[in-house]
């Protein structure tokens, strides 16, 4: 099995460095740090190809937004009926009342919702919502937990060796951090903060980049919910990134608690630009109150495709499906590992598995995602993968035949581990 | 001529207000506060239809994505193109540099581009690059200039009889601001801010909301250049409500000054959600070190739907096209109010005009709008309007008939006027 040529990927970064600070931006510049594809030429299903031609089974799923398979037929035909239509007109589409009846019918914590474009104006909006509804300004958020760009976000992740650029004190001035798990420390903050903590904002379960995921502990939700409903806070659960992979009702439903508002994006339309806050009733009146709004946020064709997405996730037992092709994937990997004298850890939730060599360096385990990448696996090294119910038995042999001649390229795991 | 029945639109508005709040939120929520109106079934060239299936000839244009015309042939098809190869993918497509190659190439003060979905995107990013680019703090706007829904924005909104919900003190901890025109007063915040001011954010003529708009004084711009360069701060332009209507260059160009940086957005795309930040060669490196993305930030059908739009605009002169298409408007309306007994003040640039009826309440002027609007003039009573070329003759001799009568329903001015 020869490794991938992906000299025109190279070449066109080149070019592209010169028109594009860091040639590609944000999220995705993480593949100009490694060797592999930079550049996609099309997708279909599990699958992208680089514009060098080589195929891949996609475990990263566009970050999130791909859940039903690239260019899904029918959530394509979805957007383009509308987009005959019309899609950004002086006044918003019917669309948005029914997707909106839609969600509020699946989804468990929905009174109401409102729409933008990404995830980040959601949990963005549900904040200022908390503030609003509150009169108070702290914000709690878990250690590490990301929830965008917007400075109230990026002010958090600044330490004393991490200089976050362009950020200000001010911007996290009202800021407040606990680790997961640790319901100690929200009431210890809550008694340090009486009545001035606004919201309590996390994701359903833990999935920083570059460690390993965690779900909650036994009792855990509870007890926050229970802290939130006593201390007039407000809890809002950040789905964007765990949104209708553990439970389309909202990965609440799961834990088995009911926060006051979520947030969804990503997966909501299967790759059209939509992201969506929803809450509960007593929050609906201010929720009006707040102005957040964008040029595009009323566009009809993504609603459209949301509506088709969540119509099709229902149909097909989406999170279901996942979880069970997940579950397979990390057994079968785990045990191609093993067998090679290597321990993989996949932690997380099944239809979105962490996985991180044991006992090697950072550097050795991202060796391992590069081979497994240059062989037609996309994996990243730092992040959580994604599945979708695209992925078929086939792409699971395929990809432990692959995951197999990575760790033979790997070679002994002695000369790598660390003591 | 009978005035429009618009009872479909009142009762899904009824409806809409079950499950989201406000009924319609944003800017687009405007629609709910007056009669006519609300809910678009389809969009064609310069038209839209409600729900009532009545037709508008639309001043709006989507409040500016439409500059092409609604469902431009040209442009769809180059997004469909991209949607049928792949759109929102694990890598980014060549796409994104195709388009930022051309807009280098078009774009005066374009070295370089970074693309997100909303205009906001590009402001806040545009404020975060300078602050980290100067390692100071403070930013100087217009007073009344809007740039989106970013805290440091909505900061500035407040004031003591205007409480902005869900925003902290904290949040305009940086914001100065100076009036529109007003070279004195800027040169004032620097003898008092020395070494402290980031950067300079200001559309390139003044379109606040709800005021007449203002085009720059003579010698303005050229001042501000100056002062910005000797003191080394930033020159940031809000081009997302003007660009392309102005100069395809970028209104600066039209001004003759040139900014450190340039947001664009609405128009870029001709309705595709896209926005773009571009700069100077010498911000290229620090533009590369701010973190700053979204989920759907490297969707490749608006990147190929701008890249059209872009080459269509410059095929068609677009900017001369609609200055000349709204200079005529003004004339003309002028005119017709003239004869009903009505000053009217039409102030802006002509592809983007902003009315007033003189002389007479807000109220009053309001009601003019809605007896245009419920005729199928598609007006807004407190906004600047927007021009595209898919206006033609025929839409303005339709507009003049359908105002004349407008007035007629108004009636006599002696009723209204306010000493």
């Amino acid at each position: 099995m020869d490794v991938f040529n992906t000299q025109k990927s190279e070449d066109l970064l080149a070019r592209a460095r010169d028109v594009i600070p860091g040639g590609i931006f944000g999220h995705y510049g993480t593949s100009t740090t490694r060797p592999g594809p930079k550049w996609f030429s099309r997708s279909e299903g599990a699958y992208f190809w680089d514009i060098d031609d080589n195929q891949y089974i996609d475990y990263m799923c566009a970050y999130g937004p791909m859940i039903l398979g690239y260019n899904h037929p029918v959530i394509d035909e979805a957007a383009r009926a509308q987009y005959d239509k019309g899609n950004t007109v002086s006044l918003a589409s019917p669309i948005m009342v029914e997707l909106a009846e839609l969600i509020v019918e699946t989804v468990d914590a929905a009174d109401w919702a409102l729409f933008g474009k990404n995830g980040g104006d959601s949990t963005s909006l549900a904040v200022r919502i908390a503030r609003a509804a509150t009169n108070r300004k702290k914000i709690v958020k878990i250690e590490e937990g990301y929830h965008g760009v917007a400075p109230w976000m990026m002010a958090s992740m600044a330490s004393a060796d991490r200089d976050i650029k362009g950020i200000t004190k001010e911007d996290g001035a009202h800021m407040l951090q606990i680790p997961w798990n640790d319901t100690q420390a929200f009431e210890q903050l809550i008694s340090e903060h009486p009545d001035d903590i606004a919201c309590f904002i996390s994701s359903p379960y833990n999935h920083p980049a570059g460690r390993e995921n965690s779900l909650p502990a036994e009792g855990y939700w509870s007890k926050i919910e229970g802290l939130c409903k006593q201390n007039g806070i407000l809890l809002i659960v950040d789905d964007v990134r765990s949104g209708f992979r553990i439970n389309l009702a909202g990965s609440n439903v799961s834990y088995g608690f009911t926060p006051d508002m979520v947030c969804f994006g990503k997966a909501i339309a299967n790759g059209y630009p939509l992201s969506a806050l929803v809450g509960h009733e007593s929050l609906k009146k201010v929720a009006s109150q707040v102005f957040y709004t964008g040029s595009h946020f009323f566009q009809a064709a993504p609603m459209a495709a949301a509506k088709a997405t969540l119509l099709e996730m229902q149909k097909v037992d989406a999170a279901n499906q996942m979880t069970e092709f997940g579950v397979k994937l990390n057994e079968g990997l785990v045990n191609i590992a093993s067998q090679h004298g290597y321990e993989l850890s996949a932690t997380g939730i099944p239809a979105m598995p962490y996985y991180r060599l044991a006992d090697v360096s950072f550097e050795t385990h991202s060796k391992w995602i590069d081979e497994c990448v240059m062989r037609g696996v996309y994996l990243l090294n730092y992040h959580n993968h994604f599945i979708s119910t695209a992925h078929s038995e086939e792409d699971l042999t395929r990809t432990f035949d692959i995951v197999n001649e990575a760790f033979k390229a790997l070679g002994d795991p002695a000369q790598y581990k660390v003591a």
